[in-house]
């Protein structure tokens, strides 16, 4: 197949571990026959430093062409005067927001070579497999703010609709795994957190009776995330709580260094729906395909509603190892099997990925992060082990052919 | 001394747990010269029950001239109907309100008979001892919340007043220990969160030149809570963050039923003094004397601007194993020494308390949250370990006689 990607390498080890990323993403397309190619453009602080805007305009149409986006991370010191006008992230929030990508899945599956890397007894972390997916285009980060001399604040709005489609989206994940969809909130403080609550319990019980859902506190989740992870398949939750508890949650994995995720969207509008009317459920503006391989090319130019994609590791752009060359790329290059599966439909592939990383990892090939004060490795050797990996046979892509 | 100290058990374990620490209490003032009256009133489910409302006139009025207030826990799935009038924690919440109760001090030092429950590797938490210093009176907690049938809102607002006076709190509290204060936010993306982070450092560079202020963003703060919590001392943050992080932090300390609080504030108004006016530093409201032992009765009559004093374990209700007698007592037993501590200047009896509780738990009286799966004692068994203790000669209290 082909495909058109955006590299967004942005700050800090943003370009060290995207390049890492597209190396691997150049060997899959050599080895299985398929033409990627990548554009690169800024966004970020890069971004201010060359055009004194965050997300310039170049940027944004290249991404909306697309048939998928790798982002690297954006920010650093350099752009952080509380008092400036604009700021790095304002870039990547502009960018989310007008590609739609309201679904931030970000999956947690702690891998054996890095039980060393993490603060939590290893007992506790046998058989962990969940996925954050947080809502990424509403809630406090994107209402009206304000400020006086005395006084500054911060709305949290959300809608009918814009919980109903992320929470539809954990729900039909959740039909490939276990069936079990944690919604968290903070319901008996916040009204924005009672509708959510609200929509969430309907949602589950009118369009997905095979789906079991529980409430949680945020407070009391931020506890049982780490006091039984187990317990735990897909956890659904706005955009502040998830992005506090998937960096809490990072640790069950021993590193932010490991960790992907995907930004998911449609071009689709939002149907404006109140709660308590009939409206039907309505063709879903996804098809929530984490998991299942044999699904088509998501981001076809068909003339349908497009599924976005952005794809970048949770980590940020750590300015203080930024140029060393020791970043660990495993978390952008796994992102990159992310973007394989949901916006290319290259399931097969996209384990190969998964397989190559863990047989590196398996195989010793730490980066500093990961190897727990022992011997480390760097980027570059890193990303070759991954690549040698990816040079051997790779079960799951030999068994699709 | 002679004390009033109100007594507000509310729901769930709340009246098995207040129970149990005014046995304590009583034991101490009975040791040690004191008298200690004892008055009981509801706040939350139960007062919804009896009179309708969750903070009736008489419990606001008995907490307004009490010279300390101990509360066990609000809330409970019988008043948690998403689309109810009233709520339990609304009580709670106003109570916190109207005496100003801005401070929230929630120490986390875990005790080696607790590691076993925390999911947290041991050789972590050695010499682990730290306070989270949360703001209880604002942001998204009290600001504008608005519902139609499409949208819900929750306004978050902070005024530099607010900010100002619980980062001075922080600030004065870390000047009694290592002088280091962790500012927690998320000033990349909130306009309150940049308001907070340029008062606190304002605060610390111009009235406290030997604190070390550092800035941290919350979603990072909840990985380095658990990678490396021996780095932190005072934990400064605002209200919706606090209220995460602290149920966090409590996984150091193995359980949340080890977990003590005091809410501390002033009758005083809140000065307005926006932050680029010229307006001096003011005589602190409180004098943050967390670990100072020789200061005078906080809560005196005299006169003076009175400092307001609730404590409560920050467990909840736990409705689940209420009525049981199993509940972990020591949390709440911990609050009442830092009742002893914060309103009536008892430091050496404070001590005590936590001394004894501490044997308790070496001796391994513990409860089934702490047994890790072992034998477990219950809420009286717990309580009656403490009183015995408390019986012994406590070093601390011999030495100040
Ligand atoms: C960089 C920042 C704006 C961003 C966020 O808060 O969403 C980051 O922390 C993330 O989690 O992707
Ligand atoms: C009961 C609830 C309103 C309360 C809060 O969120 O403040 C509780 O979680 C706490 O931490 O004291």
């Amino acid at each position: 197949m082909h495909a058109d990607i955006l590299v967004l390498p942005g700050d800090g080890i943003g370009p060290e571990v995207t390049a890492a990323a597209v190396a691997v993403l150049r060997t899959v397309a050599a080895r299985y026959g398929h033409r990627f190619s990548f554009t690169e453009k800024l966004i970020g602080g890069a971004a201010i430093d060359a055009s004194g805007e965050p997300l310039p305009p170049d940027t944004l149409a290249a991404a909306s062409n697309a048939d998928a986006i790798l982002l690297g991370a954006v920010g650093g010191p350099k752009w952080s005067d509380p008092k400036a006008q604009v700021r790095p992230e304002q870039g990547l929030l502009a960018l989310r927001k007008a590609l739609g990508l309201y679904a931030n899945l970000r999956p947690v599956k702690p891998h054996a070579a890095a039980l060393g890397a993490s603060p939590i007894k290893p007992h506790l972390l046998q058989g962990v497999d969940l996925v954050v997916v947080r809502e990424l285009t509403g809630g406090i980060y994107f209402g009206q703010k304000q400020r006086s001399a005395d006084v500054a604040s911060d709305l949290c709005e959300y809608s009918v609709g814009e919980i109903r489609r992320v929470v539809r989206h954990a729900c039909r994940l959740a039909l490939q795994r276990s069936g079990r969809v944690t919604s968290v909130d903070k319901a008996n403080v916040l009204e924005t957190s009672r509708l959510w609550r609200e929509v969430a319990t309907q949602v589950a019980r009118d369009e997905f009776p095979d789906v079991t859902l529980e409430h949680q506190l945020v407070d009391s989740m931020a506890m049982h995330l780490l006091a039984r992870p187990r317990a735990f398949d897909v956890i659904v939750t706005e955009n502040m709580f998830g992005d506090i508890l998937t960096d809490e949650a990072s640790m069950l994995a021993g590193s932010l260094g490991l960790l992907p995720s995907a930004s998911l969207g449609s071009s689709g509008a939002l149907t404006h729906c109140p709660i308590d009317s009939a409206c039907a459920a309505g063709r879903p503006a996804m098809d929530g395909r984490a998991g299942v391989s044999a699904s088509p090319h998501s981001g076809a130019k068909d003339g349908g509603e497009r599924v976005m994609g952005l794809y970048e590791p949770i980590h940020g752009s750590a300015p203080d190892i930024a140029g060393q060359g020791i970043a660990n790329p495993y978390a952008t290059i796994l992102s990159a099997a992310l973007l394989l599966r949901h916006s290319l439909g290259l399931e097969a592939e996209a384990r190969c990925i998964e397989q190559a990383v863990s047989a590196a990892l398996d195989a010793g090939h730490l980066t500093a992060d990961l190897a727990a004060g022992g011997p480390a490795i760097g980027t570059q050797a890193a990303t070759a082990a991954v690549i040698a990996q990816l040079q051997l046979p790779c079960q799951v892509a030999e068994l699709r052919d």
